[in-house]
């Protein structure tokens, strides 16, 4: 038997991180998890949840062990489910394959069933250690945690500025401020959250298509808050309805409008008002109804202030372009009333700066989340 | 004698940059110069231009030799001058000490004396070497390389906002927006240029001191753009005009205003107007007829955009608070008519981004310059 290597137990676990990640954009709203299988300082069998609906980590993992699990540990990234869902409870796989030692790193987030696999492994004589590398575990799942305990989209701020804080010209033009591989890096978040949400006022200015143009993509459910379905039922959004999935979020639209919409592809939600406008609450409660976990909110100005004084962001992206616009009409990425004093301001925290060409990612949590 | 390293000559002009750099904020408005003398591969001196009007790099190289420097080789930063200024030609220093070889990173900068120096030495027999480590050479000196060719002085424009671009509240709030480590940063960039300059609005708004607040600095002459001289001269500024520089830049003020000024201790400079402002282009030509080789442009935007619109700015430094004021009503660093196309932006090149606590600096050249 080979020496056992000091930070054996990390190295495996650190794999089943990197595992879980090769899931991410294609379980939601499940989360991504890693797994793997060790017995005598040996890889017995790796596996990750690959995608919504098929097998979850830890079956994946011992599907691909082709020597005998009994006796074997089982290293996952989370604590294993133990109810019935798309999948049978994988505290049963666990035990059918005589495992007899589970680390686990994130506990379930769901607070209802936190803790019964590990009760159930534990009831059946299994070892069960947890918390290990637990700040790298949860890490792979900030979204999956959000809208499991809230039952709303976990959301980003999204918007691409100067290094002067303009988001177009005074005139309105933005295309392009950010060059090609800041875009490229848009698509790719797009192939990996749920949804993009966009107001009304940036169809009509700037007529998005919002897909995920990265090769191997899938497409983001499109989000349109537009109160009174005012957008234009000939802009792109609308024409490729029927490819890609598309939502007019409205507050008591006309039946006519509501009904052109739909003629053409779209869904129309009618949403509670707030002062004439969507009630934001609303809209997040039902698109978290709609098992769509995450949300990309790309614009802009009027809808970012007030998404953020509703307390519905998690985190923000602001991308940054090295020139200068200038002007005092030229629109800022957040507006609406503000804040009073600079005391009040939205903080962030755990902040990263990316470079991407001549731009730079700018990336944090909002503080309090 | 000992092996030459094949490199040696690199480490002794790193070695005469690295001297260079204790000049830095005190040569104003002469270059920051290092220089290195070296015989049989050992240095026997090291010197710098200290401060203006002090001794130049390769006298004081030459001072600090104990040993014979005839046969010796020099290496200094930049060409040797070959005229009399608070100090004799360094030429004839070089020639008296019997160095038989000069290796110069950078030329002299003006056009109407570069190679003069070099061909005065050639003319003596002295081996010159020249453009050796140029562009690390060149990166010690941008302001006296704009100083000298264009008798304006070196413009950084400087401001501090949030992450969605603010650099106040709706209500005007702008204290604090950075932390302290940002601040610092800014106290000692005052320490190394000559000037600060500000618009009336800033003065109003802010009742800034605008001095160097770091161990040993000195306070950069402060400058205030005030076309009718509107600021109250109950301002700090002016009330501490006696202790450090202070003047005010207007156009056709009246008598009696720059009477009151000048009487508590401050200049008034009365300069061609623009449409009732200071032209900023004569503000900029007599900065420079006043030796004073860079300004920190430190607010407000609109004083911002004037500065880029008319070409007056060579470099741009961004502090990023990475927070959210929000508001629509909220200042970004930049106002004025702005350009009205993404493509005429302002571009900025060698962009650097440096952390500063939680705040972070994005430092650029402005493109063409």
């Amino acid at each position: 038997m080979p020496e056992v290597e000091h930070n054996a137990p990390r190295s495996y676990m650190r794999l089943a991180i990197k595992l879980a990640e090769h899931g991410r954009g294609r379980t939601n709203p499940n989360p991504v998890v890693g797994a793997v299988i060790v017995k005598d300082d040996r890889i017995l069998g790796v596996g990750y949840h690959a995608r919504y609906g098929d097998l979850h980590a830890e079956r994946a993992a011992l599907g691909n062990c082709t020597d005998p699990t009994d006796g074997a540990t089982l290293y996952v990234t989370l604590e294993p489910c133990c109810h019935q869902g798309n999948q049978p409870p994988c505290t049963d796989a666990i035990l059918q394959a005589g495992i007899t030692r589970v680390v686990i790193g994130s506990d379930d987030p769901n607070p209802l069933v936190a803790g019964q696999g590990i009760r159930i492994l534990r009831d059946h004589g299994v070892e069960v250690e947890t918390g290990f590398l637990r700040e790298e575990c949860d890490a792979l799942n900030p979204v999956f945690f959000h809208y499991i305990r809230t039952g709303r989209p976990y959301v980003i701020l999204k918007y691409a500025m100067t290094l002067d804080g303009k988001i177009c010209t005074r005139t309105g033009a933005a295309r392009w401020i950010t060059g090609d591989a800041a875009r490229e890096r848009v698509h790719r978040d797009r192939n990996l959250y749920a949804a993009v949400l966009v107001g009304a006022g940036t169809v009509v200015a700037d007529d998005p298509l919002l897909t995920c143009r990265v090769a191997n993509g899938r497409n983001p459910v499109r989000i349109v808050c537009d109160s009174k379905l005012s957008t234009s039922t000939d802009c792109q959004l609308v024409r490729t309805a029927r490819e890609v999935r598309t939502i007019f979020a409205a507050a008591a639209p006309s039946t006519e409008r509501a009904e052109a919409f739909r003629e053409r592809g779209c869904e129309v939600w009618e949403l509670p008002g707030d002062g004439g406008r969507v009630d934001l609450d609303a809209l997040m409660k039902r698109i978290g109804s709609e098992k769509l976990d995450s949300v990309i909110a790309e614009g802009g100005a009027t809808l970012n202030w007030a998404l953020l004084q509703r307390g519905l962001v998690q985190r923000v992206q602001a991308y940054i372009s090295p020139k200068l616009f200038g002007g005092a009409a030229a629109k800022s990425p957040v507006a609406g009333e503000g804040v009073e004093t600079p005391d009040g301001a939205f903080r962030l925290r755990d902040v990263t700066t990316t470079q991407l060409g001549d731009d730079f990612l700018v990336e944090g949590v909002l503080a309090g989340e």
